[in-house]
């Protein structure tokens, strides 16, 4: 056992009383006496769900979020099992108390739903206990009916129901006791009499329990809504209002300009690549040349210059004030402002010079810069956090510190997973410690593992592999994951596009790949994004094979001309501004954990819905952008709470028309004219 | 946080100190300071397996088997991660240390074996750390011969040898950190001198680890061998010797008679029904009749009569002195027994005079006996824990605890999963805590939930839904999950019948059936098991859909004439003979975690290997005991260590042939003549 010696507690979930001595708890062997009651309490609880790390870290909510909660319970024998949910609110409070149901038949998965209403560390419990009356009344259903032991049985009843009486005294339980006892009657009378409604209801809001076996708590942190839902919209202020030949930069007052269209789209979040001073040496030119031309602006990823670092503003988009007001009109238009927090320098950096320990030194003095063998980054110097931990940390916390002071509520973070998870560990603790509603989104696209790491530390939100599924197997699976096992610690975060990465459907899909990919970003995830230029359709890589866009924006500024392209009848921003109206106004369009995928004929269609509470929404889409397509949907009309005759009456928002649709519903759909219908079920 | 505060510790892996402090250490967050290292030590450490329940309880592994260690373990960023296996025998002494290897490319997750060669709780560390070696071998390896840095890279990969040299000193290590910094010689020597074998020899035995981040120790129990590997021989040795008219019972002597036999099949346990005394009260007759004709000997299970209980022995079947004779023989000739504990009684057992409250008392009085409503087992009384749980488990400890001092190492546990787990538990836990090597197997053929559950609190052995696994795609599933996440916590014993369980396949599928079944139990499972009778081909169920037995040896004296059976080649003991014999001599057939199928064209046609160390068995078997099958079967060469183009020469232990085969091999099974073969390849 000395193997074992060194182990701390293992989590054992607190329990209720039992009403009985539970002989188990005596057990003295050392590995067995840290067993936690989940297996050998009374009864056994497991695969409790969502939990993160067997509770070790949070599930992840918003406020208001329908969250399912499940549980494995089962007993021995073939007696009845009950099973409750008890959730507590941050203060310790109990604020709900259900009756869970069995998900279906003989697979002992048994749920419910929580909607917690405010911010904080909830935590939730789940309870088995040893259902007297659900025996009672299977057995008694059986036997009395086929004259079985028919005084027996209903004598027990009658006992039960004595019992409830005792200990919630009802004139009404001890009357139906009298019936049931009552040999006057037929036995199906007096069985009858048990089974009344009355008794239902008393046993639904307080049931008979005895052996009472508890797991828990489990902790659900809940934050804001906007850590689930939003659309958010990405773009450089510097290309708005850039002009003049050649161009000079536009700034915070000029990209203000163009923040009510913006609005007017229906976004929330305004995201801003980094703001901060670019670094000079070994900057980048046009489409990533080594070579810059005079007046090359410069990548904002590669930050610092002798005009500041990343608590300082570029000079050329104006000053710290420029940038407050810039906040207060983004506020002022009902939205807010992500910023960018991309830790790493330019050779140009003041931290550079200050602390050359926040780098990684080579063996010939230099610093090292990034690289991936044999191609070489040198604009970028890599942060290095061995050596100096604690004040390299200091100054991240100090850095994020500031922004927040001037207003920044939301931070994209750059490339995570090149830093050790300890830090956003810390760092979103000590953020969320200091000021509660503060979101972090990590940008990080890579192993699942990694993904899921960054994501359970802390990270509010997490771009997705959203962008490389394009068919409809690729896009259930995924979804399906990030709806249910995924959903407990991660929140998608579902861009179209991004200055990295414009996928190949966009660049050879034309304007329909826009749409069909703008409808399953806003209708599969809560919370989608769009960086600028993908309303007007811009498809053009720098070369086949690339995801890299021509004359990318990140070496150089790129005014448009909105107003000339949507007069033309050139952008998507009309539709994008119907998916969002539909978003805002469809709650299951705001929800992650209720998507379904349903059958259809076709694999170039897809079909799904959400539901909230009884709101219910369907989507059907294209995702071939050049052919016309014509499919049966199949619609689980049992998992939609209805029956397969069901009619679904409802409104669709893409097309503004009401259509009637059932069990199988006919679909074509013209991707010149109609990409998808977003379906509004307004009576089922 | 309130909701958390009654949480108690979670179990935090132990550390060992870091070369670096851990920033993330200082947390105070409530509930972050209960999180343990495993993300955020100073890298990522998860899904170790073979665990249970979080590491609560311990895995599964019996002597000398290979045991499969997994682990996801990766960094932020993209220099290397070394990642090692530590394992400590119960002593606490460390007796292992491997490297792991990725088991693919790009998925994090690292692996190893071992094979702990004693018993008791055992436990492994999985460590992983900055490999800075395999950093720079990874960097300069492509730079050097691409002509970048190369002084630079080459003086640093001295460095590292320098500093090899340093704390392990060593003259070799100097002498090659010389050729690496000698620029007399081309930069493609230098690097091929950093490359030397004896470099990679003192790094693979003791690498250079940096920031070195435990997660562990996780228990790994380990029992003796006859906890995964064996074969199983159930009969009622009351019918052994049964004679005369009408027939009178067979005894401990008579069937003793039997036992050559059993061993000369190649049996290695003996399993015996309750060889109790039986109640009178309500005795179930022939085929499970309500009216029992005088002379009818009850159900073994329908256990206690005035003769005594559960401590008792059938007077018809000898004295305690016949049985502990019994015994000796069945040890003389290599097996052991294997006690039935049926924890129910009948109206008869003393226990009911006795111990009232051990039962569970009606409301007119009456004690409950067993019902599935509407159906009445009125010869059996259910224990009932609830009342008095001391008094009844001391009752069950001393009953095993007896049996046990007469040489019963093996219980068979009838119906475990109508009891509560903690009286499993806690008996398991006793026993092996007083003496090791007890053994308890659960027949428990009920939902997957309750199924882990047994084994989880300690059941060394679980029967399985084998016998309702019948086509290729219900035994690959379910047999993996068994050689794969199930082995972590449950070891099947696959009978391929029991006095309850006449399969239908056995039914209507003839003798060849027989001989597919028995192949595939004795093949795909260490430890397998037969019912008497079996070997005659017995299939006639009670009547068509019912998996009883016809005139079942459970309610009658069921004498048979083995000799004349044989003689008449009407016995497929010969066949079971060569199954057992292969089973013993092939160590990869008493091996369940390399299980691993492969591809054939023909669906009735089942293709397995097993592997263990240089040991690889083949198994080819037809699920079709009607026709003849004709199938290429595909080798996953790769899996087996192999090349695609390798050769298999080997054995078939069936036909008793030696074959050539290759990654595709043709195979022609007729079910009359060779329902398999069991390949066991010699030379790859």
């Amino acid at each position: 056992m000395a193997g074992r010696a060194s182990q701390k507690a293992p989590p054992a979930p607190s329990k209720e009383p039992l009403d009985r001595p539970n002989p188990s708890a005596d057990l003295t062997e050392p590995w067995l006496s840290s067993v936690p009651a989940v297996l050998t309490g009374r009864f056994a609880i497991t695969d409790v769900s969502p939990t993160v790390e067997s509770g070790r870290r949070p599930a992840k909510a918003v406020v208001h979020e329908q969250v399912p909660i499940r549980a494995t319970a089962f007993r021995e024998g073939h007696d009845a099992l009950g099973v409750t949910l008890v959730l507590h609110d941050p203060t310790g409070e109990e604020r709900a108390r259900h009756r869970m149901t069995p998900l279906s038949s003989g697979v002992d998965v048994w749920g419910t739903h929580v909607r917690p209403d405010g911010e904080g560390m909830w935590s939730f419990t789940i309870e088995a206990w040893d259902d007297r009356w659900g025996t009672w009344a299977h057995r008694a259903g059986i036997k009395v009916p086929a004259g079985l032991d028919i005084a027996l049985e209903l004598e027990e009843g009658a006992l039960l129901l004595d019992e409830i009486a005792a200990v919630r005294p009802s004139a009404r339980m001890l009357e139906i006791s009298r019936n049931v006892r009552d040999t006057a009657l037929s036995p199906e009378a007096r069985l009858a009499a048990a089974f009344d409604p009355d008794v239902e209801a008393a046993l639904t809001t307080d049931p008979l329990r005895v052996d009472v076996t508890s797991c828990g708590p489990w902790p659900l942190l809940v934050e804001r809504r906007r850590a689930l839902v939003g659309s958010w919209y990405e773009f450089f202020p510097r290309s708005e209002g850039a002009q003049g030949r050649p161009l000079r930069s536009g700034t915070f007052a000029t990209a203000a300009q163009r923040l009510p269209a913006i609005a007017a789209m229906g976004f929330d979040v305004v995201y801003l690549p980094p703001i901060h001073p670019i670094g000079a040496a070994h900057r980048k030119g046009r489409n990533d040349s080594l070579e810059p031309l005079a007046g090359d602006p410069g990548s904002p990823w590669a930050i610092g210059s002798a005009d500041g670092g990343h608590d300082a503003i570029h000079p050329e988009l104006g000053s710290q004030a420029d940038f407050v007001a810039f906040i207060a009109r983004t506020r002022e238009l009902g939205m807010e402002i992500a910023l960018d927090l991309a830790l790493q320098a330019s050779p140009d950096h003041p931290w550079v010079s200050a602390h050359p320990d926040w780098f990684t030194r080579r063996a010939d003095g230099s610093i090292a810069y990034a690289e991936n063998p044999p191609k070489k980054y040198q604009d970028i110097y890599p942060l290095n956090f061995e050596n100096d931990p604690e004040g390299l940390y200091a100054e991240v916390l100090r850095v994020v510190r500031h922004w927040i002071s001037l207003g920044v509520r939301i931070f994209r973070v750059d490339n995570p997973h090149t830093k050790p998870l300890w830090v956003w560990e810390r760092l979103i603790s000590d953020v969320s410690t200091e000021e509660s509603g503060i979101i972090f989104l990590a940008e990080a696209f890579t192993r699942p593992p990694m993904m899921r790491a960054l994501a359970e530390v802390g990270f509010q939100q997490s771009y997705t592999y959203f962008t490389w599924r394009n068919d409809k197997e690729g896009l259930q699976d995924y979804f399906t994951e990030l709806a249910t096992s995924a959903a407990a610690y991660m929140r998608p975060n579902v861009f179209v596009n991004t200055p990295d990465i414009l996928s190949a459907y966009l660049q050879h899909g034309g304007p329909p790949a826009f749409a069909i990919r703008a409808t399953l970003a806003a209708t599969l995830s809560p919370t989608w994004g769009v960086y600028s230029g993908f309303e007007l359709y811009e498809g053009t890589a720098v070369r086949e094979g690339s995801e890299d866009y021509l004359d990318s924006e990140k070496y150089q500024l790129r005014p448009r001309d909105w107003q000339a392209a949507e007069e033309a009848g050139l952008s998507l921003a009309p539709f994008i501004s119907m998916l969002n109206a539909a978003r805002s106004h469809l709650p299951p369009l705001q929800d992650l954990r209720s998507l379904l995928f349903h059958r259809t004929e076709d694999d170039a269609v897809i079909a799904y819905s959400k539901r909230v509470g009884d709101d219910i929404t369907l989507v059907v889409c294209t995702l071939d952008p050049h052919r016309v397509r014509e499919t049966m949907v199949w619609w689980d009309m049992p998992a939609l709470g209805m029956q397969r005759e069901d009619r679904l009456d409802g409104y669709d928002h893409v097309t503004s028309q009401s259509f009637t649709w059932g069990q199988s519903t006919y679909v074509r759909l013209d991707p010149a004219f109609t990409v998808a219908h977003i379906f509004e079920v307004t009576r089922a």
